[in-house]
């Protein structure tokens, strides 16, 4: 029986991939996955079979990975951080449905909220939200209907893709959305972008200024609640603990 | 000058760890943790001084293990999971504000959220949130107020804590409210107990079957969006893509 592992490989560095995800690429026959993802495992994958598509390929390739499983093959579908938070297991488990002769195993990995996260020190540390802002297959209404009630509910929130060549004002609209819908200017949010990888930055600022800021689309973004504080250049969320 | 790790040991099986995880577990003098979680890495920390405490202990443990950091020695402060979600990273960054000497570093790992959705398949596939349903820190008002924003949102929702023995019926209060703000009976979710432990357990049901179950506090829930669908047994958030 075939067999296609869905593997999550963490933000980028071999440091943050888990044991499953280095014992899966191990496994696989086959490692296919969007280009600049097989270029942050080529030293695990050397030798092996490679497929590497550009992006937006995602249906063509999960497809693909899935006819080579049906041959018998134990094959491997990357995902850069995790493969079920924005990332190919859903897709994969959909199309599956046509293809009963292969097995499919997800094996989760680091999100980039979670590796962000640690960079600028516990902005998530109580109930959070994940967006994307990328209204390629999500109409921007409803981005922003989920903007507004993460708002209102006061969740801490990270902002997956805040920006690409095509939405250079998506992350100007999202906080002028959180803005109007009460949050506060001063809230404390902050930024990282390429983590765990070469040319690793992260910047701690406020919501009226993160307004302004230009991000690309290698940044992760977050947004404190209402508890949120910074302390020595980091950003915490506490959780209620009494310090007395 | 000390050092304090704060570490996410994932789910519990040695192959969810981080190798970054695995490598601070190596570098620390002393490891530091709530009792049930030294024993899930016990074999990597043989040798070590260790220093563990019951649950509830969190302050305590926290501010010996900056003690002990501030001597010079290199600290690792384990939870569960991500350090930075309902872990120690957020209490650890505060109380060291108190010991400037100490530098204090996250290392972060894979959270229940994201260990119990592989198992189930792919339900947190496009936006969601994470909610605890413990009242111990967070009044019930605030947690409620999240979820019905949850639900309005139509984000996918993880549920943290969804039991114990003193709150055997916040999983059907929670299950209430979001009936109550509109969810679906027919909403697809699932839990998953003992993630990547010895005797892990799943089930996929509907949110009426959900607010009836009796679920532990070793449990993780998972309730869907209004796009999320059973596909062979599992739960599959589609992110949006076009599959004629």
């Amino acid at each position: 029986m075939g067999r296609l592992l869905v593997v999550g490989i963490g933000p980028g560095s071999a440091g943050a991939m888990t044991l499953d995800a280095r014992d899966a690429l191990e496994r696989a026959d086959v490692v296919c996955g969007y280009t600049a993802y097989i270029e942050l495992v080529r030293d695990l994958v050397a030798g092996k079979e490679l497929f590497d598509t550009p992006m937006r390929g995602e249906v063509d390739r999960c497809r693909w990975a899935l006819r080579e499983a049906a041959r018998g093959r134990t094959v491997a579908l990357i995902s850069s951080g995790d493969a079920g938070v924005y990332g190919m297991a859903a897709l994969a488990l959909e199309l599956a449905q046509d293809v009963p002769e292969v097995e499919v195993e997800v094996v989760c990995g680091v999100t980039a909220a979670l590796s962000g996260a640690a960079v600028l020190g516990a902005p998530l540390g109580h109930d959070f939200c994940a967006i994307s802002l990328s209204d390629l297959l999500t109409p921007w209404e409803v981005i922003e209907r989920r903007l507004r009630a993460a708002a209102a509910a006061d969740f801490c929130i990270c902002l997956y893709n805040p920006a690409s060549h095509r939405r250079a004002g998506h992350l100007a609209r999202a906080c002028g959305a959180l803005l109007d819908a009460g949050k506060d200017p001063s809230c404390v949010c902050g930024w990282v972008r390429n983590i765990g990888r070469e040319g690793q930055t992260s910047r701690v600022l406020s919501l009226g200024e993160l307004a302004q800021e230009e991000v690309n689309m290698f940044t992760t973004v977050f947004i404190g609640s209402s508890t949120t504080v910074e302390r020595d250049g980091r950003i915490v969320t506490p959780r209620g603990y009494d310090l007395r």
